[in-house]
């Protein structure tokens, strides 16, 4: 890690080495413009996906900024969206939804289940902002400025935000004294999911975790695994196409020791800017292989707008131009370029690609950031064999180094062990973990079952989260069992709950018209 | 409440306003030397059983000073007593005690259950420090010199040291690695043993909560409780009893509308200082009603000097002094002082009572005072009717307010119900909460199994957590009963956890050779 420039550094290469490992093990180079935190969209809404698809109000609660202590006295608005249009009768359920690290409002426009369920179910939708994220900022604008101000930057400050809000939603909305509520998060928004249930049991009678590596701490998982999933999806589509991949960092470095060589990498990749030396080449690998690490988790079975304008089945798509990693260097890297263009300028109107613009260097991908410096720091790497990728073993002094040296924190590796169980998780109940198998953070999912209330549900042909995307009619039959079983899940636990919770309305939606899982 | 002086008073008052509300309603006086924080004693270790009667050893673990943030990076030495005479095999378990607000020495002596119940496993035996009290500051001696400093003193904070320490616990003792924890507490310490089973239920396989007032929160129990069951168990003992006790307020009264009178009680007292008005007698009033509650909460049956050298059965030793309410009013007073001092000089050695002296303003109770006034803010009243005590409603603004002018904090009282469930405890699993039911305390637990692994068990007879107590040859069956049950609910938790986490001696000790619960 950092092997280029540990001490000398900037900001822009400090950005680069958190989100670089975070990624794949890659430590020398900024963020994509395209891109953002790992798991998910972070930065400022796009234009495409900002006009909400659903009904909803958008409302402020006043959080204590502090939970766990009482020096600090202050408030901060948190922002919540709430959609009534289908709860009708008192004490039917609520979907609680809990936000990840950004802009609520994106994830409330692309969680299309929570809106499906909600009709089926009757339910009230809320959507929940994540603290330091969007518009709920603890400190305004300063909340960034200093990092005293992340001090209130944590998950278990998130959970009770999230408690205390669902407690203040069953007081303030008419019906809902008496509904159940069930938290449903994908990502990282799904990790929150399942500790809140873990947490705050009678805050939520259960809990849909879509798509959340609760296992991806230190010592739970494998640090390979993310880039072994990636690989497994590539291999999927075309077993040649992981091996052109992984070809593919040699020939760039072949090309990269001659000024001829770097002129043609910038040329055939449409770089912005010019290849001036080694850190540049290093930029832009890591940017191809955080580039194939987001394709396979927005491998989708139908043209979406996720991260990037992209075709159906996008890895399929790049894989077309990756069939022969026997090529000569020019040829390979020239296949590579087309295939990245899939992802980058699927819309043809991208005029050339910036690997080192920082421009993600939004609230999402600072606070995001932190978060990793602190209790959130999850071991990657990748060895060139199990995966596609380089060899970049996991350095966790050197992040940890990092941590210290960017924001005068050092990541408690151990910590989220402690606070949320690590792998003993049995004594919690109530929770559905959904994974797709082509998605990279599968490999820190619950797969298998650890209770008969604790319930992993497989999509193998799903990425990130596709169970929470709306129904679409391209969607293969597991998304739609998973959802069917996702709804069964619901409606047992509120049930359970008491006998005005759920309406006994007939399943109308098609997607629950399939064999029961 | 505080309706002499909400706003002129010193310190003093303040101090008293406080743990008045907390014991009785009452707020207009200091507290007595000799007595504490409501629910166990928190000052210095006395003589008497300073000595240690089981062998452990001394050590200090390095905790952060904050969990749940990462700026204050700063961290302090924990207390932490280890008892490993009896622990033996690989995987035994660990009787871990949540430590109270107070010196952990003094809980260590005085929990003998803990230590019978270790030579019956051949378990580790570990009592932990709680943070702010005893040995074990987080900033050292400033520890209490400014609120700043007081920030992280939270049962969140001290359930995460729980948490860790356990953690530690197992991976630094021999053979300990895979031995289960079983949280043992009393009293506010079974709060927080029952809070980390809840919390943590990976870090403790089950919890033995002994008089655990977890309902004593806004909302959850009526504020008369505490007055009730005081009153009931004085009853119990002689119904005139009670009776004299609630004629005696306005005995008193009557007398202190003259300065004969006036010295008239100071003698009958046997007051070290002079009454010299009005709030001099509210607070010998509340003095008394503290005793009575203290009394009550002592109840046990045989002598001992949990907070005072007393004889068996303390309330009915006080009670037969009190058999007459029709007394005349000097005649019923001097009955009501020859009772106190039942509690206060039996051993015959206390020259003078001091009713105002605040020697007990100890790390103890400006600790719980703060907590107080933050998240254990417990509503508590009386009414003169259905209790033996005045009319002292219970008044939150005021309490409130009070609580801002000392500390510049404000108790948040619905804070505890959405951190740890309120009533609505059932999604929580292996916790056997236990209530004496002289105990006035028990007002505020659980006396009611809530499900089949949330087990109430009920001491008629038991005063606080008599059951936690070592086991002695008066002990009614009751006490031996509880104790057998709490036992076998723990080599039920221990036996699941894994086949070598218990060994399979027999029973030894006398109070195991009882009828089954």
């Amino acid at each position: 890690m950092a092997r280029v420039c540990r001490f000398e550094c900037g900001l822009d290469l400090v950005i680069t080495l958190l989100l670089g490992v975070l990624a794949l093990g890659y430590s020398y180079r900024g963020p994509a413009e395209t891109s953002s935190a790992p798991w998910g969209y972070s930065g400022p809404v796009p234009e495409a996906v900002a006009k909400p698809r659903y009904h909803y109000k958008t409302l402020y609660f006043q959080q204590k900024i502090d939970h766990f202590g009482f020096w600090q006295n202050g408030t901060f608005m948190q922002r919540y969206l709430v959609g009534d249009e289908h709860f009708s009768a008192p004490g039917s359920p609520i979907l609680f939804y809990t936000g990840n690290e950004g802009d609520i409002s994106w994830f409330c426009d692309n969680t299309g289940f929570v809106w499906e369920a909600a009709e089926e179910l009757g339910a009230l939708v809320v959507f929940a902002e994540h603290r330091y994220y969007g518009q709920s900022l603890p400190f305004g604008n300063s909340s960034y400025s200093d990092v005293k101000f992340l001090q209130y930057l944590s998950s278990a400050q998130v959970l009770a935000d999230y408690a205390v809000l669902i407690r203040h939603i069953k007081r303030s909305v008419a019906g809902a004294r008496k509904s159940p509520a069930v938290a449903v998060g994908g990502s990282y928004g799904g990790m929150l999911a399942a500790w809140l249930r873990m947490k705050y049991p009678q805050s939520v009678v259960g809990a849909i975790a879509a798509s959340a590596p609760i296992w991806r701490f230190s010592g739970l998982a494998s640090c390979e695994g993310f880039a072994e999933v990636t690989t497994r999806t590539f291999n999927r589509s075309n077993p040649a196409c992981a091996a052109s991949v992984r070809r593919s960092w040699a020939a760039i470095d072949h090309l990269a020791i001659s000024a001829g060589g770097l002129r043609f990498l910038e040329t055939e990749f449409r770089l912005c800017a010019s290849l001036t030396g080694l850190a540049d080449v290093l930029a832009l690998k890591a940017w191809l292989a955080e580039t194939w690490s987001m394709v396979a988790m927005v491998d989708y079975p139908y043209p979406a707008s996720f991260l990037q304008p992209l075709p159906a089945w996008p890895v399929k798509a790049i894989c077309t131009h990756l069939t022969d990693p026997t090529l000569p260097d020019k040829d390979l890297v020239h296949h590579v370029a087309s295939a990245v263009m899939v992802y980058y300028n699927y819309t043809g109107a991208v005029p050339c690609l910036n690997i080192t613009q920082t421009a993600t260097r939004s609230l999402g991908v600072t606070g995001w950031w932190y978060q990793s410096c602190t209790e959130l720091a999850m071991p990657m790497c990748s060895n060139g064999k199990s995966d596609m990728f380089e060899d970049h073993p996991w350095d966790q002094e050197a992040f940890s180094a990092e941590c210290q040296r960017q924001w005068g924190v050092r990541p408690r590796f151990d910590w989220p062990l402690v606070l949320y169980g690590g792998h003993d998780i049995s004594a919690h109940s109530n929770i559905v973990f959904s994974n797709g198998l082509l998605d990279p953070w599968s490999a820190g999912g619950v797969l298998h079952s650890p209770t008969p209330s604790l319930v992993a549900l497989i999509i193998p042909d799903g990425a990130h989260h596709a169970d929470l995307r709306a129904s679409n009619p391209l969607d293969p039959v597991s998304f739609r069992n998973v959802r069917r079983a996702e709804l069964k899940a619901i409606r047992a636990w509120c049930g359970r709950h008491g006998p005005s919770s759920l309406h006994n309305r007939a399943f109308s939606k098609s997607w629950l018209h399939t064999s029961s899982i």
